[in-house]
C-alpha cells in the first residue's frame, strides 16, 4: 500500500515515515510540508496519515476528496463544524478518526468498559490514575478522558458530577458512586493510565505504559493498511482491531 | 436461600459463616464439622458451600444427591474418578464447580482471554507474576496455572513447551512465543497475580490483589445465590458471573 | 519482658496482645480495660503499651509515673498541653511516643528523606500516593502527611504552598519544586503509600504497603523490648529502629 | 571542563555528546572513532569519557596515561588483568570506573544497601525482580548483579548458594534467608529494578525504572565534572554522587 505522510518535518510525520519502513506491506509514497503542493503528494496515493494541526483539516478534507484518498486523522481539538466536516467527507471516503491510534491504549478502553461492565461500581470503588511528563499543559490526559467517559458510560455516572480531582481534609467516607481520577506529572513520562476497581477483599487494576511515540505511529500505519479495500465510512480505532 | 456451610471449624468454614451473615438475601440454614450427621445437616437446605477436603468429596454428592441440594465446591486437587463422579451428580443437581470464587479473580481471567486474543504473542511478549505468602508449598500457583491455560488456548502454546520459569544465564534473545512465569515468595501476602504483555513503545498489564480470604468467601455464596431455580448442570463461577 | 496492654477489648490493644504472645522475649504481665483498677495492671509490670485514647494518656501518665514503668504511646492527637506532659515524664521515666509503629513504615521516613538528599528536587520532581479504604474521613493520611513533612525539610518547601493536592484543568507545565500528593480511597486498603521522584529518563520510587493491623502491634511490641534498660527519655520509633 | 568522548558514532557515543551539549560546565574539545589518531584526540583534553568496549581498554589507559587525562570509564566485562591494569593507572591518574551512571541507578543500590541493613531477612524475605527488553541475552542485568551483592553483603548471604532465579514444582514452604531473583524480558523495555521486603503484614519496595539511555550518558558527564582537580585514584559513580 503506497502511503502519504504529511507534516515531514514535524516529530510525529517523522515518527510515521519511520513505521512505514519498518512495515512490509506499506510504502512511502510521499511525503508534504508546510508551503508543498499537498494535490501532487496525493496524486496516486493509496492513503494519507495526517498528525498536523486540526487547523490543516479543512484543506486535508478538500483535497483528499478531490483525489479519492482514504484519511488516517490523527489531530485532536476540532470544532465541531470541522467535525461535521469529517464526517461528511466520511460519506465519500474511508476514514478512521481516533484520538489515539495505540493498540495497548485501545485495548485498554475496550477492557476498561468490559471490567467497569462486570465488577460495577457498587461493591468495587473505581479509582484512575495517570502520569505524563512535565511539560503538559492539562489535565487530566485526554486518554484519561476517554477512560472516564467510558466508565462514566458503564456506571450512568458523569464527567462533571461524579469525578474527584483529588482529595484532601475533611472528606468523609467515600461516598458509593464517585470516580477518582489522579494525575501526576513529572520527569518525561511518554504516559502511564491505570484504572482501579476496589473492593473488600480485592482489587482489580488495568495499566497501560506508553514508552515511546512509535506506538502511536505504528497503530495509524496499522489503520491505513485496515483502510484499504473499505467502504467510505467514518471508522474508529476500535474498528480497526476488531473491537467494536 | 437458606444454606448449609461444611467444615464448620475450619478456616474458609467461618470465612463462609461470615459472608453469608453479611448477605441479605442468604441465611445460615446449618452448619457442619467432622464427626456430625450431615444428612440431617442438609435436611430443609437450599444449598452447601463445601471448602473441606477432596477426600470428603464422596460422601457429601452421595448425601447431596440423597436430599437434592444444590452445591458449591470449593476444594481443589480431585482425582480423575472424582470429577467424573461430580459431572455425574451434575446430571441430576445444579453444582458449581471452581478452582477460584472471587469476582476479581475470575474477572482476571476473562479479561487475560480477551486482551490475548486482541493483543497476541507475536509484536506483544507475555510475561505472568504472581506473588503469595512464605508458607505456599507450590509453585507457581493455582490461579496462576489457570492464566497460562487461558493464554495458551489463545496463542496456542502448552504448558509443558512454551513457559519459562524463571532465566538466569546466557539466556540469548528472548525467543517470539515463550511466556514467562515468575513466582514470588514471602511474607503473608494472601496473592497478587499479574499478566503483562510487552511491546516496542508499550506495555498492557491486568493485575489482581487479594487482601483477604473473605473475597473466595463471598464469591462462593455468590455462586449459591445464583444456583438457586437453575437446572441441573455443571457451573463455573465464569457461568455465575454472566463472563461464559 | 513482662508486660501491661491497655484497652484490652478494643482492635488494637487485641493485636498488640497477639503481638506479645507471638513474640519470645516478651509475656503478657497484665491486660486493662475501661472501669478496671489500672493501679493493680501496673503493679510489677515492666512496660505499659498504649493503643486506647488520647483523653486517657493524662491518667496513664500518673499512674505510670507512679508505678514507674516505663511507657510505650501509640495514641495521637494530642494537645500541646498533653505533649508537654508526655515530655515532662519522660525526665523520669523512658517513653516511646510515636505517630506510626510499623518497622517498614518507619523505614519508608528514613528512606525518603535519605532519597530526597541525594536526588533533590530540580532535576527530579517528587510526587506521593497513598491508597486507604473508603471508610477513612480524611485526606491525605496521616503516614503521608509525615512523607510530606520530611519532603519539605530536605527540599525547603513547605505544607501550605507547595504541595499540588490534584489537579484539573489548564494547569500548565508543572512548576519545578512542587511536591503532586494523590489521596486514592477504595474498598479495604489497609494503606498503601509511595514517593516517586521522576527525572529525564528515570524514576525512583520508594513504596510502602501495609496489609495487617498486626505490623503496627508488632512494631510497639518491639519498642517496648528496646525500652529495658534504657535511661529515662522521650524516644521515638527511629529511636528504636536505630534510625535517628 | 573540556572533554573527549570515544566511540563517536556509537550509541552511547552519541548520547554523551549530547550530554556534554546540554551541559553548562562542560564543552565537547574532541571525539574519536575507531581508527583515528586517540593522542591527537586527547591532547589538551580535561578529561575522556569512555563507552566503547573493553577489548580497547589497555590502549585508553596507555594513551590517557601518556597525557595525563583523567578517566570515565563506562565500559564492563574486563578481566581480571585489566582490572589490574585500571587501579594501577588510578596511581597516577583520578579515575571513575563503574558498572551504571544513572543517578537514580546509584540512589536505588544505596537506598537498597541501607533498607537491607535495617530489614535483614530474617523477619524480612528479599524478592528483586527487573525488566529488560527482548534482545538482551543474559540474565540477570549488571544492574540485578550488583543489587543482589548489595544484598549478599548485608545479609551475609552469597549469590552462588542462596539466589532462586525463578521457582516451579513442589517447592515447599520459602526458607528463611533465600533471595528471589526474577528477570523478565519483552518489549523495549529500558530497564526496571525492583528490590521487595516482605514481613507479616507489610511490605517494602525500592525500584528503579529507566526510560532512555541517556541518564547514563548524563551520569557519566557528572562524573567527568566531579573529577576536576581530583587527586589520583579509583573513584566509583558512588563516590561522585557523595554516597560512599
Amino acid at each position: 500500500m503506497n502511503l502519504t505522510v504529511t507534516g515531514r518535518s514535524g516529530r510525529m510525520g517523522q515518527s510515521v515515515i519511520a513505521a512505514i519502513e519498518a512495515e512490509a506491506n506499506a510504502e512511502l509514497h510521499s511525503s508534504h510540508d508546510k508551503g508543498e503542493d499537498l494535490v501532487a503528494a496525493l496524486q496516486g496515493s493509496e492513503g494519507v496519515i495526517d498528525f498536523t494541526l486540526p487547523s490543516l483539516t479543512d484543506d486535508l478534507l478538500e483535497k483528499a476528496l478531490a483525489a479519492g484518498t482514504p484519511l488516517v486523522i490523527g489531530t485532536t481539538g476540532h470544532s465541531d463544524e470541522q467535525r461535521a466536516a469529517i464526517a461528511k467527507a466520511a460519506e465519500t471516503l474511508p476514514i478512521v478518526f481516533a484520538s489515539n491510534y495505540s493498540v495497548g491504549v485501545n485495548t485498554l478502553f475496550w477492557l476498561t468498559r468490559h471490567a467497569a461492565r462486570i465488577l460495577g461500581n457498587e461493591t468495587f470503588d473505581i479509582e484512575v490514575t495517570e502520569m505524563h511528563h512535565r511539560h503538559k499543559v492539562d489535565a487530566p490526559s485526554g486518554t484519561a478522558r476517554t477512560l472516564l467517559e467510558i466508565l462514566n458510560e458503564e456506571t450512568n455516572t458523569s464527567y462533571n458530577n461524579d469525578i474527584d480531582h483529588g482529595r484532601v481534609g475533611e472528606t468523609g467516607p467515600r461516598p458509593q458512586g464517585r470516580i477518582g481520577m489522579h494525575t501526576l506529572r513529572g520527569g518525561d513520562v511518554v504516559g502511564d493510565h491505570t484504572v482501579m476497581f476496589a473492593a473488600d477483599g480485592e482489587r482489580v487494576e488495568l495499566t497501560h505504559k506508553a514508552s515511546s511515540r512509535m506506538t502511536f505511529a505504528s497503530g495509524a500505519v496499522r489503520a491505513a493498511l485496515w483502510l484499504q479495500g473499505k467502504p467510505a465510512g467514518l471508522y474508529s480505532m476500535q474498528d480497526v482491531l476488531g473491537l467494536s
